[in-house]
């Protein structure tokens, strides 16, 4: 694993969360995004080398949603940067770990990336994340 | 904030989750440290410029141990590194956040520590830390 890429922080109201952290990390959100498959609304922030995510729930349906049902607002995720997501998978599940997918998805921020089970973790659900190729600008 | 110094997450058996995440991480536990004034065993692996801190209690009245017993294991806190523990508490505690210290503690892995209330920050504990100015090596 490279480095933390980001926490994800599950909120209530990523307005008002975003408010919170700007103070609290002494920047600006610098990028917010809509991810309606997986039914969240995410804002980033930056410390250094690692991101903070904040997810927002669009719908009842979202994981985000039955998370603070379940659990309250807080940490809902680790993410680590990956170089290669697909050799990562293999390796972690020859090693028992459980992934919630066979193959990576697509994740915000461009990124490509597969989370693992919390029961697999001491209770941490993590996602490993691979920067997605961009598709070629133009032909030769 | 430079960067996330560290994830503390809360397990019950140190050495089982040792395993789990040098399994995870790909990488052996490098430093353990028992602070006896938090009731916390540690044990430290590094991500990159990030580190992983996972925290057993010593005993019942350990905050880990209260943590545990509420939500389960899990991720406990995020400590963001600081280059000015003191300018950055004067900063924080100005814009409403409230400080679990009026001066920075020790904590382990030779920082100054000072954790802000969750409550603080969308249900997550934050904890600032800077690394501990040694005493001088002999004189002059």
């Amino acid at each position: 694993m490279n480095k933390v890429e980001h926490i994800g922080i599950a909120v209530t109201d990523i307005k008002i969360a975003s408010l919170i952290y700007e103070k609290l990390l002494n920047t600006p959100v610098y990028k917010t995004e809509r991810v309606a498959r997986e039914g969240v609304q995410t804002a980033f922030l930056q410390a250094g080398p690692n991101k903070i995510e904040l997810l927002q729930a669009l719908d009842d349906d979202s994981p985000i949603a039955k998370f603070i049902a379940k659990k309250g607002e807080g940490i809902h995720h680790i993410a680590f940067d990956v170089t290669d997501i697909v050799a990562e998978m293999a390796r972690l599940k020859n090693q028992g770990f459980v992934l919630l997918s066979d193959e990576p998805k697509r994740g915000a921020d461009n990124k490509l990336v597969c989370f693992i089970h919390p029961k697999s973790a001491n209770g941490v659900l993590i996602e490993l994340c691979q920067e997605a190729p961009r598709p070629p600008e133009g032909g030769v």
